[in-house]
């Protein structure tokens, strides 16, 4: 039976992968007044007069709705909500699993930046922190940006960060093996949707010096391109700072990091091969990367990490998004910012005490993850 | 330790009433596979051309949203979202402990009927039933009967429905006890909010020929009233067809049955002593009743009904939305009807084997309950 398969038969097998169940017992009268009417009316009625302590009384103390429209989902792009709530269910999964966090699966009906606003805020005194998931840009970056602006809760959109700094992880315990700065690289980044874009900043900020070339399906994207949105109007502003013209082939060669957020099989050993020295890859795309690990290394690739979980350096979210969490909520924070972005990849890239071209990112049922990713969420 | 200060020790040692678990194994990057990336995309897929199939891949067979704007919270009044979170996790518990059902709170910082259906249309992929609770009456009306229209899943205003289902069913077995017909009996309900209305209009479609007089705090409410809002004017449809003007003292008096929605000590001695014989006394109002049970007693009430757990025949709609929300996801009915309603009240009401003035309802931890009640949602 393949994955397919045997994934479809398990999931009709659970009939839905959460349970909403009981801390307290409800055994009796007494239990139910207690928890319910009267008792709970004590409680409430404290909340309205002190709604600050409601993660006391409440469970938003370890909450996090995982929200998605269900507009970029995986591979299969604009699948729509009921689709995408078996990945959001996912997502809850491994958030209890790793975290102990409850995720909250809501999928939403709704597409526009504004509706998709409106309703997280409408919803949001039930959580204690959004991840936003599974959104297509450039809806996403107005969408993030407006609910970290308009909510005192932790706001992360997990495809843009929790992807970009998985990817920085990778970056650091890479070039340590190949013996490079990321300061003095230069990095092409194909697919300029929200996982490229943030990866690209995070790099920028990272390394300011690093010369990244961001590629979409057109070729560079630089100033004398006229068929630009503003989000990718924007990117001129951290990225391509040589105003580069050319194709994906151009941005390639001679580059000493590729990394592909785009589609199945777009590297091929040529690009490899015109790369620099010790050419590092990071092949993405899912759920069959830009080329296979096998004929990346026969390319000369010193490094291919992919988003699989059946090869070495499996860049995946769940390495992060579970501290993060963990940690803001622990720690109170009410915004999760570039800094702890930082922070997160380099504690994650430390956990590998001995990086090789194997081994550059930890497992990510390595145990120490999450406590040390919360600490660095302060 | 009295109730309340126990319910607040006890809300702040859980600090939270609810956790959200995994029902599968995620042990190692297989299990991974399966119930997230890339396994998951199979599911996903499929659902995307075949969303019906939703419940049999997801949590919607099983999940309730509890949905609140914290407009009317038990006897508190408008105290807001946040506020109004514990009531709503209590309500998940009481989901949880008695249905096996997973329910998700989910409240509400919008409070105008178009935000809230706007918001419950948004998120209602996520679920298989939405259970609306605590939202004061005009708005809950029209919330309610737009999004039935709206969508295609259950969608129950418990504080309406609930309450006069279990009202109905108490009222049953004590129209046996006092050996008089439901169609031959004088009403008079006491509070014109989501509760009082409910309680009418089932009463009414039950018993076509009984006498419903509506009370509200200016007093009957009649064609003469000239302050009445568009629901209250409804009301007139069904309630005081002979058109009484008066008071509270003048609906009471020679009514064979009270039933309060009101506030806590509105019904006196005098009040039951004015009644026709055999009064039945439903004193509904939380946490305190419109009279206590002794004193109703003492007035020749000959059955007295309370919300509280301390008193024989608490009306209590745990009653009814287990089983209720339980038949309606098992048999996948969309729309939960009025004829459903009465089929639960006679249920419910059935399950007392012998009636008596101290035993007109089940008491709620009967295990037959759920089990007979989803059988009367076909």
């Amino acid at each position: 039976m393949d994955i397919r398969e045997e994934s479809l038969k398990k999931h009709a097998d659970l009939a839905g992968k959460l349970s909403v169940v009981s801390k307290g017992k409800v055994d009796d009268m007494h239990d139910l007044s207690v928890y319910y009417s009267p008792g709970v009316g004590a409680v409430s009625a404290h909340l309205a007069s002190a709604p600050d302590e409601t993660p006391i009384y409440t469970g938003t103390n370890n909450s996090v709705a995982i929200v998605s429209d269900g507009s970029a989902v995986l591979g299969l792009g604009n699948i729509g909500a009921k689709a995408a709530l078996p990945v959001m269910e996912g997502k809850a999964m491994l958030f209890n699993r790793f975290a102990g966090i409850d995720g909250y699966p809501v999928v939403l009906d709704v597409h526009t930046a504004d509706e998709i606003v409106a309703t997280v805020k409408a919803i949001a005194p039930s959580y204690g922190a959004i991840n936003l998931e599974d959104i297509a840009a450039p809806v996403c970056f107005e969408v993030e940006e407006r609910l970290k602006n308009e909510l005192d809760i932790p706001i992360m959109h997990d495809d843009q960060h929790g992807t970009a700094i998985v990817v920085l992880a990778g970056l650091l315990n890479s070039m340590e093996i190949v013996g490079k700065s990321l300061d003095q690289t230069r990095i092409a980044i194909v697919g300029a949707g929200a996982a490229g874009t943030a990866i690209a900043k995070l790099i920028t900020l990272y390394a300011p010096k690093s010369q990244t070339l961001m590629v979409d399906s057109v070729g560079i994207i630089s100033s004398i391109r006229t068929d630009l949105n503003p989000q990718k109007k924007q990117l001129l502003e951290f990225t391509n700072r040589a105003d580069i013209n050319g194709s994906l082939d151009d941005a390639i060669e001679g580059a000493d990091i590729f990394i592909g957020v785009s589609k199945p099989g777009l590297l091929t050993t040529e690009h490899i091969k015109s790369m620099s020295d010790k050419p590092v890859i990071f092949a993405l795309a899912n759920p069959d990367p830009e080329i296979l690990p096998e004929l990346a290394k026969q390319a000369g690739a010193e490094i291919i990490a992919t988003g699989r979980s059946d090869y070495p350096n499996q860049v995946n979210n769940a390495l992060a998004f579970p501290g993060i969490f963990r940690g803001a909520l622990d720690n109170q924070v009410s915004k999760i910012t570039d800094q702890h972005k930082i922070a997160v990849a380099e504690t994650i890239a430390s956990l590998v005490s001995e990086p090789s071209a194997e081994q550059i990112i930890p497992n990510v049922f390595d145990e120490r993850l999450v406590g040390a990713i919360a600490k660095a969420i302060k």
